[in-house]
C-alpha cells in the first residue's frame, strides 16, 4: 500500500465546499488501487487569523513540508484587510516551499460555452514562474498618507529563477503535439528582467531543438487569447503576467469556476500545492452555489504530479464528461462531487 | 485666425501612412473655420537611430515643446534594438512633456464585429497613468549573462503622481452619464503602491461625491472585460496594468485598428501626444492595408484637447458613420481616409 500524506487547507469561504468535493473525488479516483490518501487538515484563513493573529506559523509550515502534496481551497475575506493572508499565507507557502512552476492548464471542453463567438479549439497552458518577479514583496513606502508619499515596489528576476521555469516550460511543449512555447513578457519597457527572459528562452531552446517559440508583449498576448487563443500552446511567463493572463485565458475557455491550477516545486524538495485559480467568493459562500470542477480538476494535477497518470486520467475523463452532458441543469456544489464520483465509481 | 502649431512625427512603419490620413481629415474638420493647422514632421525613429544613433535630443525635445500639440504614428522596428526607441523616444516623450494622463477610449460601434459573442453595450475609457509605475525605467541587472545575473524592475508610485491622475479620472467620470469609476490595481500583492492608490481614490472621492467607485484586481478585470464588458464606464489605473487592459478593451470593440489614445499634460505645461495605440506593424508596412481609423479618432481626441469640441464631434460622426456603413468592403489606407474627408466636406 502506498499512503499519500495529503494536507489539506480548505481555507475561507467556498474554499472549505469545494475541498470538500475534491477530496470524495480524489477518494473515488485511488478506490480499489493500493493507493491510499492520508489527510491532515490545517485551519490556516481568516478565521485563523482572527482568533490567534497567525497566517502561517514556522509550525504549521514544518508540519505541512512532511507531507506529499497540498490541496489547497481558497484564501481572503473581506474582513481581514487586503494582502495579510495573500502575503502571509497563500504566497509564502508558494515562496516557502519553492513552488516555482505555477501551472494553469486552459481547456475549451465540449459542452462549455465560450463567451468568444469564434473561440476555436483551444487547448493551451500557461507555466507561470511562481517565486520570482512583482511577487517577492521587495516593496516599500515612506511618507505614508503625505502629499509626498513614496511607494515603491521592486520585481526582481534571477537567471537561476528564470531558467529553471523556462526549462520545465520547454520539456512541457517537447511533451505535447504541437511542441511551441510562446515566451510574453514586456521587454521593450521592462528592459533588464525582460532581456534576461528572452535570453533565457533562446538559450534553454538549444536543448528542446523541437520546440518551436515565439514571443509576444503581455499587452498583445491579451490581443490574442481575444482573437485567435488556438495559436497558444504552451506560455511561459513572468508571476504577474501569469497572474493576469491566467484569469482572462480562464475566462475564455468557461471561467475561473472551471479553472485548475498547480504550485510546482519541480525539485520535490518540498511538497507541491493544487489549488482552483478562484477566490473564497464571499458573495456565494454557504449557498451551494460553487462549483467544485476547478478543484476536482487541481486533483487531476495532484495525481498527474503524483505519478498517478491512469487516475489522473480518469477524473479528467470524467470531468469531460460532465461538462458535455451538464447543459443548463443547476446543481449545488455536492450534487457536483457526487455525479463526478459516481462516473469514477461506474 | 487661430493657428495650430502641430508637431507631426510618422515615425514608422504603418505610422507613417495613417498619419498622412490623419493630417487629412483633421484639415478637412477645421476647413471652412478661423482655424489653421500649421504642422512641423519631425525626423524620429528607426531611421534616424539607424543614420545617427539619435533617438530624441534635447533639441528635438525643445523644437517639439513649442507646438501645441503632437501628433505621433508608431514607434519601433525589428531592426532596433527592443526598449531603444520605446525608451529612448516615445517613453521619453511622454515623461519629459509630463503627459500623465494617458486616455483611451473604447466604444463598439455599430458596424463593428466584436469577437465577443454578446459584447453588450461597450461604452467605457481607460485613464492609464502614463509618468510613473514600472515604467520609469529605474531598473538593473547585475551580472548580465551569467548564472549569477539577477535583474530588477522598479515601480515608482508617488503621492503627487497618483492623485493628479485620480482627479483627472474622476472630473471624467463626473462628467458621464454613469459617473462610475473602477480603480483596477493588484492591491493584495503590490500592497505598498495599491494601497497608495486604493487610499488616493477614496479622498478625492470626496471631491465627487456624484461619483460612485468600485474596485478590481488586475486578473478580475480582465475577465469582465471578457464576460460583461459593459459594467465599465471610467477605469483609472497604474501605467503597466493600463497598457495591458487598454490592448485587450481594444481587441473586445474591434482590435487596435480602431483604438485611439491621447497622452494628455492636463496642466498644460507642455503639448500633449496623440497616437493611434498600434504600433508601427512592420509587416504590413508600405502595403496600403493599415487602417488609419484609430490616428483619425486620436485626431478627434487632439480637436477635444484643443477646446475644438464641434469639429471634434464632426470627427467622431464621420468615424460612427464610416464604420456603421463599411460592411466587407476591402479598402486602402488613403481610401478610407478619403471616405471620412468626403463625410466631413459633405
Ligand atoms: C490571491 C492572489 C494573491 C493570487 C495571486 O495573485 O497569485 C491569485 O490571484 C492567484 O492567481 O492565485
Ligand atoms: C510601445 C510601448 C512602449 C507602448 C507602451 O507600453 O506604453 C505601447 O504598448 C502603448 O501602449 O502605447
Amino acid at each position: 500500500t502506498r499512503s499519500i500524506k495529503l494536507a489539506v487547507i480548505p481555507g475561507d469561504g467556498i474554499g472549505i465546499e469545494v475541498v470538500e468535493q475534491g477530496l470524495r473525488v480524489l477518494e473515488a479516483a485511488v478506490a480499489g488501487t493500493d493507493v491510499r490518501i492520508d489527510p491532515t487538515t490545517f485551519d490556516l484563513g481568516a478565521a485563523r487569523w482572527h482568533r490567534t493573529g497567525e497566517t502561517l506559523t514556522d509550525g504549521d509550515l514544518e508540519a505541512i513540508r512532511g507531507h506529499d502534496a497540498i490541496l489547497l481551497g481558497a484564501i481572503g475575506d473581506p474582513s481581514v484587510p487586503s494582502g495579510v493572508l495573500e502575503r502571509g499565507l497563500l504566497l509564502k507557502l508558494r515562496f516557502s516551499l519553492d513552488q516555482y512552476v505555477n501551472l494553469r492548464p486552459a481547456k475549451l471542453y465540449q459542452g462549455v460555452t465560450s463567451p468568444l463567438a469564434n473561440p476555436g479549439n483551444i487547448d493551451f497552458v500557461v507555466v507561470r514562474e511562481g517565486t520570482e518577479g512583482p511577487y517577492v514583496g521587495n516593496g516599500g513606502a515612506i511618507r505614508v498618507g503625505t502629499p509626498h508619499e513614496v511607494a515603491n515596489e521592486v520585481s526582481v528576476n534571477t537567471a537561476f529563477g528564470v531558467e529553471r521555469v523556462v526549462r520545465d516550460a520547454f520539456s512541457r511543449a517537447a511533451a505535447r503535439e504541437r511542441k511551441h512555447l510562446t515566451l510574453v513578457h514586456k521587454h521593450n519597457v521592462l528592459v533588464n528582467a525582460g532581456h534576461l527572459w528572452r535570453r533565457t528562452v533562446e538559450r534553454v531552446n538549444a536543448e528542446f531543438p523541437d520546440v518551436t517559440t515565439d514571443y509576444l508583449h503581455v499587452d498583445a498576448a491579451t490581443i490574442f487569447l481575444t482573437t485567435n487563443p488556438s495559436r497558444f500552446d504552451v506560455i511561459v511567463t513572468d508571476n504577474l503576467f501569469g497572474d493576469i493572463l491566467t484569469d482572462q485565458a480562464a475566462a475564455i475557455v468557461g471561467g475561473i469556476g472551471l479553472a485548475a491550477s498547480a504550485n510546482i516545486n519541480a525539485d520535490r524538495t518540498a511538497p507541491s500545492m493544487f489549488e482552483p485559480v478562484h477566490g473564497s467568493a464571499p458573495d456565494i459562500a454557504g449557498t451551494g452555489k460553487a462549483d467544485p470542477t476547478a478543484t476536482v480538476a487541481s486533483v487531476k494535477l495532484l495525481l498527474d504530479h503524483l505519478g498517478l497518470v491512469d487516475e489522473a486520467a480518469r477524473v479528467e475523463a470524467a470531468i469531460a464528461a460532465d461538462l458535455a452532458e451538464r447543459g443548463d441543469r443547476v446543481r449545488s456544489t455536492t450534487e457536483v462531487g457526487s455525479d463526478l464520483v459516481a462516473r469514477l465509481n461506474g
